[in-house]
């Protein structure tokens, strides 16, 4: 298998490269077109992979991609998830090459969506191209890759419950996270959950002369930064009331369980270029960056913000702010406590809005069942290590949906490494990385065809 | 005489029209063409009008328009000083009306300038204009109109310093202030001081996943709004250490004459359409717009700020400051005070740089001269009432340096309103304003004259 994996080296990096080539940025309109192509290419793939039933259907928003292979209904099923749309590549003055004109330097491939997620899911297309051409495939296959993970997946739900019989599985792996180093694999066993929303506090009808009417009417901007600074007390605590009220709290074995995966904080600071951390008191990063919950302001804007100076005081200050949740945080019980509590703190002299934007659900997954078990055995035999099971940061909304919808538990098995600058300018994906996950995938299907049997 | 003005009623206004199609913004360097456009215009109008010596002087700005009639060396000199620059005009999509395209509606100029200060300041050269045509002028007469006063005057300190000769004068008149209203004139005896600056918040060297790495590092952009919330307490004081020490407090008896003026709160909030007012506890409104200190944010940004959610942790945050100051702050040591309190406030975490844009002083003018006499009889002959003596908010930094290098005072003889939005969308001056001062600045002249007998 490995030997039709060298033989197609070129190709199959080749193939990447043109789908990086595409700006499916999903939260902006004006990519529309792009996200078609890209959706396109993707289902002309899948089905050169030899996959049966490969179609695009339309959703309200970007189109989701299916394709299948049901070699034996007595055999397992596993249904691969990734997403073609990426995240936006602004700001695109920080990149060093531009970021839809992917190029390979030092063995790394830099373009928006290298990793997240075009270089991840694309490894099983080629797994599946690999598996059927070597006659290796040992379990039935399906694949839906969307258009809305960097968006909250919000149509995703719609098209699963509709879906319920064709999307029917007895597992589901994903690669859109990361292991620990390149000698150090891991499987991520739980992801936070996220709410995001756009807040918009308004003073005067209009921008005012900051000299006539400075001191006298409210300031949206200082306004704005007094209600955000409110959010946390002095100890990085999260001040909404009853925020914490469901989170689940690990016990201080779990805790240095955690704690003992590899981490270097000298080798953090330095390659974030910053003198100190900073996060909730009594945490350790490890912890503050996967157990607990945050609340990040993602955007701001308001007055003049253009070249030189202009004394105006503006009529409006925007902010985008997004919370990262843990078990059993729900999103919508954190979006309701958050708009309720922004809104009550606001001063008589603003009107203030709070629009939700998306969310997701936190997640975990038990280390214990035959599907960890699989993809602990094929990373070890292909990485020659066991992996460690470790808690990601990130969110997929998508796997709690899974759960609840589909009745099973997500594996998610990643090949990116920290270093990979995800939602980044120039992010990269490691040509080790895509090629490890190609000869790794084929391995997980061995191992959970003869460990259900 | 206002007979000759009556005749050229249309002339006088459309020559306005034309000045104020030129979009004169000295705070963006791609307008610098037009900056010179409106400086010939000027210079032209002036030399039209009957004046000597008119020329433009460069400088390493933007250039200053000179010209003078002197008709006797024995008579008193009057220099006036007005800006031919004007605000930036965004954000574009709150004008009713392209801002360089004036249009006339219900008796009022809109356009970019109108008031501030094209307006005010061409009503001067159609007064000389109107003397000389009727051998009215009674004094000698200076003219310097300027093009940077938007951005601090920057380069005039250096020219008034090399032209002392030229500029010698027994007073200094101004229009770039406002009256109380139609029927309530009144004159500014007092300016505020202003100090203005650009603060960068650094976190780590790129954008980060606000999953991966939230909660775990410092983001700027929370950190930016904690240190601005930080620089006022509840009562809206400002917490720079010394940040008042200089501060002239007013007697209970100025502070009674100042509250005197007319005022009505409830006229005040509802044409700025808010619930409440704002500001420092235990100062009334006028109070706080005209003898307090203030600190606005007058610009901020960082972070994705467009279409959609990126859940991104950003690499740095933004933020344009400004101080009004009052007697007997200076801008200079305010600058210093903030700048070092604000590096002091900068957690570990992130890095912080402060640049300092430009500065003025504050400015009071006595009641008791001859020159605020003349002013107010020639008000008093015009309206038909006597003006009130006011403070003003705004910032005219001029004047200060005017009294230190020419040894004057200046009378701020404005004919505004403050339904001018000033700095803001929709700018307008009201034809009443614009013909009531080409009317009233040759009483100016007359009494003046007269007084200094």
């Amino acid at each position: 298998m490995n030997n039709y994996i060298d033989k197609n080296r070129d190709r199959f990096l080749n193939e990447l490269l043109d789908l990086l080539r595409i700006p499916s940025v999903s939260a902006d309109s004006k990519f529309k077109p792009d996200m078609i192509k890209a959706a396109e290419y993707v289902r002309d793939r899948i089905s050169e992979a030899g996959a049966d039933r490969v179609e695009i259907f339309e959703t309200p928003g970007h189109p989701v991609v299916y394709g299948e292979k049901i070699i034996d209904p007595a055999l397992p099923t596993v249904l691969v998830y990734g997403h073609y749309d990426v995240q936006p590549a602004d700001p695109y003055e920080l990149w060093n090459s531009p970021p839809f004109e992917p190029v390979i330097k030092n063995d790394r491939i830099y373009a928006r969506g290298a990793c997240d997620d075009k270089g991840q899911f694309y490894m099983h297309i080629k797994a599946l191209e690999t598996m059927l051409a070597t006659d290796s495939l040992t379990c039935n296959i399906k694949m839906m890759i969307e258009g809305e993970e960097e968006i909250g997946s919000s149509h995703l739900e719609t098209f699963v419950k509709e879906h319920r019989d064709l999307l029917k599985c007895d597992t589901i792996l994903i690669s859109d996270t990361s292991i620990i180093a390149n000698d150090v694999p891991s499987i991520e066993t739980g992801l936070r959950g996220l709410t995001y929303m756009e807040v918009e506090v308004v003073g005067a009808n209009r921008d005012l002369h900051s000299g006539v009417y400075g001191g006298g009417v409210a300031n949206p901007i200082n306004v704005l930064c007094e209600m955000i600074a409110s959010l946390k007390d002095e100890n990085g605590h999260i001040t909404i009331p009853g925020f914490y009220d469901q989170v689940q709290e690990l016990s201080q074995a779990e805790r240095d369980a955690l704690n003992a995966a590899p981490f270097d904080l000298d080798e953090y600071k330095k390659d974030l270029v910053i003198d100190d951390v900073a996060g909730e008191k009594g945490y350790t990063t490890i912890e503050r960056t996967s157990i607990r919950p945050t609340l990040d302001v993602n955007g701001i804007w308001g007055g003049y913000i253009g070249e030189g100076a202009k004394t105006v005081l503006p009529s409006k200050a925007n902010a985008k702010i997004s919370m990262r949740l843990v078990p059993n945080q729900t999103d919508q019980e954190i979006c309701a406590l958050f708009t309720k509590h922004f809104e009550s703190i606001a001063p008589a002299s603003v009107k203030v809005k709070v629009t939700p934007h998306h969310g997701g659900l936190p997640y975990v997954t038990p280390t214990d069942s035959v599907e960890y078990e699989a993809a602990s055995l094929a990373m070890e035999e292909s990485f020659g290590k066991k992996p460690i099971p470790t808690r990601g940061g990130g969110s997929i909304p998508i796997v709690a949906l899974f759960e609840q919808e589909l009745g099973q538990k997500s594996i998610l098995m990643g090949f990116g490494l920290d270093i990979d600058a995800l939602h980044s300018p120039n992010e990269s994906y490691g040509l080790f990385n895509y090629y490890k996950g190609i000869e790794t995938i084929p391995l997980f299907f061995k191992h959970y065809a003869r460990l259900k049997k």
